[in-house]
Formats: structure tokens, sequence, C-alpha cells
């Protein structure tokens, strides 16, 4: 294992100091319990918060900010924080319009946002994200897992809560654009965890793992390594059967495309990907209006990539457009 | 080698297309000769254009837009682009105030920009980046690389033009930039060029490459691996060394510090770097400002990443800070 590293103990607090650093002018950090909020607190609005465990980056910090994120909760490497870090971002960024938490569905996550509400002393609901269509149940999950759908589930919930919008409201739309969205990736190689040392599943040169976890969880099968068209082909025909499954129409839907990063992937690669998911959902009469590629939901040092498309409507889009200030999604005034 | 790429020839032209269709608010692309500009021609001011190999996204393509570039000419992978792409590009883009070339200092693009600017119909000049303060002289490089400072001077120069700043006003900006500007990069990991299949340099589980060219040009030596905080000492000692041999002081001196990726390396860890290096210049009595942590200047899917230090002034600074809408860099209005 080859990482820029120090302590294996340190990874966390030394790289969300240097997070908070750099971006100073947008977030603050707190250490012990460990959590990061905006740096001007917001007032009269829903607070959102979110969190997980580290090795996703930007996810959840880099979406702290104006039109999204009030506080994330990092926890160490692909592990679960614990209650006492969402009770204290709670208390931290309340603003007396309740607490909607956005949680990825994996069993810690659940587990502990759940025992931090049982706990808040304010009105409180939490958004789960489930986009990812690869599997139904799997290693960390109960149920489909979430991914990089999240971010867009941060984004439109951010935006509505920016404009006082109830926490019945907020929750709503997160549910729906989580319902609307599905995600697959796949991985070329494993992901090394700092503290294992060594990747966490063994893959040839000749393979790739279709419908891969953001963890190295499996996906639906071990597959043979072939041209990037070929592989968006069956990423793109399993996100349509999957939204066909559930009876969300995609004929002449307008959608957004995110082709992510898992973090070693180069951006090239990225556009190439994109390139021909866009030709091949436009072939399946999917009209594709809006376009995000980079590495934004990530699985450490794991050369792979998922896409993710998101059934847009006037509400969803209006929510994506709309200004945002956050050192990883930044647009508008 | 496993890359998402269909067959090597195509790489480029599907990856421009995927980065034109993704980017369609901001940039069109042109084929045979390849090259980007605006979606929407600025009027009265001097044209920005650079170029360079592929491999290196989001540079330049990335940094098209308001504040930025003009246009960009990218060649096949890590290789120059050719002087019929620059000319296209120039006589697309020229708005009566002259044509700027930026070019990162390697041999073939010197070449092929000098070949462009001698049939150029408009007045021009070039400035050269050269702020890697690694090695002079190298594989492709007379005298020092260009590498991630390039970003810089490029947001600099292009905030400029925007005021309708003279051909030579925007060329004196460039060119104190990247005096003031010195960069050096580690590699963990060799990159593999597509069309070579195999990894451009050999590398083992137990060693470094200090001081490695954004092409994977030998650096100063082959090094232990060891811990972020002693790589990241002998990066910021080998940056001030270079600006004491140049006779700028750096005590007291506010600057832009930039943590750059080269592609396949975490989020997380860029921010741990980022962490070092600003506490370490900090102890050096340099004052850190400023800051950018991703991947700005990659090498494919190389891992590992660079330290660039910048000397700001008044002028540096109001130009780091103006607005700039790229698919890249996007902050201001």
């Amino acid at each position: 294992m080859k990482k820029f590293i120090n302590k294996t103990d340190d990874i966390l607090k030394e790289s969300l100091t240097g997070f908070a650093t750099a971006h100073q002018d947008l977030v603050q950090l707190k250490l012990e319990p460990h959590f990061l909020t905006r740096k001007n607190k917001a007032q009269n609005k829903v607070a959102i918060i979110s969190g997980g465990g580290s090795g996703h980056e930007p996810l959840h910090a880099g979406y702290i900010g104006y039109g999204m994120l009030d506080a994330a909760c990092p926890g160490h490497v692909f592990t679960s924080p614990t209650p006492d870090q969402m009770l204290a971002a709670a208390e931290s960024v309340h603003a007396d319009k309740g607490i909607l938490f956005i949680v990825k569905n994996y069993a810690g996550d659940v587990m502990n946002f759940e025992m931090a509400a049982e706990m808040l002393p304010f009105e409180h609901t939490t958004v789960l994200t489930s986009d990812d269509c690869a599997v139904i149940n799997s290693t960390y999950t109960t149920g489909r897992r979430g991914v990089a759908g999240t971010v867009i589930v941060e984004k439109c919930v951010g935006s509505l809560a920016e404009t006082g919008a109830s926490l019945q409201a907020c929750k709503a739309l997160g549910d729906k654009v989580n319902t609307r969205t599905a995600s697959i990736g796949v991985a070329l190689t494993s992901c090394t965890v700092p503290a294992a040392g060594r990747p966490t599943f063994d893959i040839s040169d000749s393979e790739l793992e279709m419908g891969v976890g953001i963890h190295g969880e499996p996906g639906r099968r071990r597959e043979q390594m072939r041209e990037a068209d070929a592989i968006v082909h069956d990423m793109v025909e399993a996100i349509l059967a999957d939204f066909k499954a559930r009876n969300l129409s995609t004929q002449n839907q307008e959608c957004l495309l995110l082709v992510n990063g898992f973090g070693a992937t180069p951006l090239m690669e990225l556009y190439l990907l994109y390139n021909t998911a866009n030709q091949l959902f436009s072939q399946h009469g999917v009209l594709i209006t809006r376009s995000l590629v980079g590495n934004y939901t990530t699985a450490l040092d794991m050369a792979g990539a998922s896409i993710t498309l998101c059934l847009l409507d006037d509400e969803i889009t209006a929510h994506w457009d709309s200004p945002v200030h956050t050192a990883a999604l930044r647009w508008g005034k």
C-alpha cells in the first residue's frame, strides 16, 4: 500500500483539518466529536445534516454551504459516524425549523442516525438514499445502497431548504428525488482501506466488477474486461430496466446524467464514458438536459466509475439549477 | 492495462465530444483540426489560447470560459497539438486585440506554437510557463517544465484580458505570475499511456519518484516511500530553495498554495498533503492566503501529487479572485 498518509489513526483528523483550512471561507471544523458546519450559521431554515464513513470525498463535507448542507459528520474510513457527532452537529446548526438528516442506506449509518434522532430535542426527519440499482441487500446494506445519487438529493433538498420550506416539504422532495434516481457502478480495481493495508478485493487484469459498491462491496457479477462502449451499454440497460421495473417512464423524459469517478479514474476517461452514456440514453428516448462529470462520490483509490440518471421535473430542475456555493459544487451567484 | 476506452485512436475524439456535450453551455468543439472555444465568442479583448498534449485534464479545455481561456488546442495523449490547430483556433477567437498563446515549456509544444505564430496574420505573443523547480532540462524539455502553475497563469491572464487590457499587459502579467510560481511533483505510481499499453516507468511498492514530470518524466531521484509529512517536507524545502536561488523572498509573503492531484490520488489524501504543506510553509514565514486543492493538472492515471506556491501581490490576488466561469474553475458572479 502506497498512500499519502502518516499514522493510520490520524488520517481523518489531518485530512479534515486540511479541508477546513483550505475552505475556511466556507466551513468550520469541530473536533471530538468531529463535524463540520457552514462558516456562518444559516437562519430560519430547515438544517440539513448528512454524514457517513470517510473515503467518499467530496461527499459529504464538500457539499457544505449555501444551497446544500448545513453540516456533515464524517466517520472514519468506510465506518459510520457515531450519534454524538450528529447530536453535536444538530445542536450547532438547528435554526428553529427542524433537522433533516440525509443518510445513505447502509446498516451502520442508518442505526447511528436513528440513535441520534431518538435523542434529538428538535423536530426532525430523515431522507434515506437508495439509488444503487445494482443489487438488493449487500455487505453493510439491507435494501438498496445509497451512492452518487445522494449528491442530487443533497443539492435539491438544500436548495428547497434555503427558501424557508418546511421540514415535511424538504423530506418529500428528498424522497421524490431519491425515487426518481438510479445508479450503477463498475470497478476496474479495488480500493485499499488504509487500516487494512491491502486491497478490499482481488481482481485480475482482465476482469471488472459490475455493480460494485462504493466500499468495494460485490456487485452483480465479475465480468471480462471489455471496451468502454460495451461496459456503458450494460450500465445504461441496468438503469433503464430499474426504472421500468418501478413503472417510471424514461421516454421523452428530461434527465440529469451524472458520470462519477471513484477516485482513480482520469477525467479523460470519465468524459469518454459520459459520451457513450449520453448517446445510448438518447437512443432510448431519454432527453439529457443536465450533466455532471467528475469525482463526486468516491471510493478511496478505486479505479472505476458510476452512472446515475435522475428523472427531472420542473421542481427538481429548478432546485438543481439554483445557486450553490460549496467546496465541490459551485454555481450561480 | 485496464482503462475505460474503446479504440486507442478514438480516445481523444470521444472524450472531447463528451466534454463538449456535457459543457455545451460553455464550450464549442471543432474537429479536424481539433480545438475548443467558448460557446459565445468574446469581443474587444486579447484572445487567450492554450493547448498541449491530452492526458492532463482538466487542463486546458476545462479552463475555457469567461475569465480564463478563449480556446484550447488538445493534442493526442502526451503529444503536442499541431500548428493547424492553433491557426484554426486563432482564426476563430481573435477579436482585434491580438492573440496570446500560453504554452507549457516542452520542446514539441514550443516548436508547434512557434510554427503557428509565424504563420499567424494577427498580432501575437506567447507566455511560456516553466514553474517546475524539480529539474532543469528533462525528457521533452530544455529548461524548466511547465506544470500546474500554468493554471494560475491562465486564471490571472484570463482575468486581465477581460478588462480589455493590451496584449503587452497580458504578456507581462503572465510572465510575472510564472516567475513568481514554483512547483514540484511526486509520483507513487507511473501513468500508462493508452497507445503504449504499459506503465511509462517501473516503480516498486516501496519507492516514490521525487520531482516527477506530468508525463512520467524522471524527477530528481528515486526515493524510499515514507510518511506524507516527510515527503511534503522535502517538497516544501525544494520550493523554498528555488525561490531563494532566484532572490524572491517568501518571508511574510502572501501566497497561493495549490495542491494538485495527478489523476489517481484520492481527495482525502490531497487534503492531508495540503494540511502538512500549509503548516510547513507557515512555519517558514509564508502567509497562505489563497488555496486550491484538487485535480487541476493531471498525468492520466498516475498516483501522485504536486505542490505549487505562487507569490501573490495585489495585482495577482485581484486577478485570482475575480469571477471565472469554466468547467473546472468557477467562482464569482
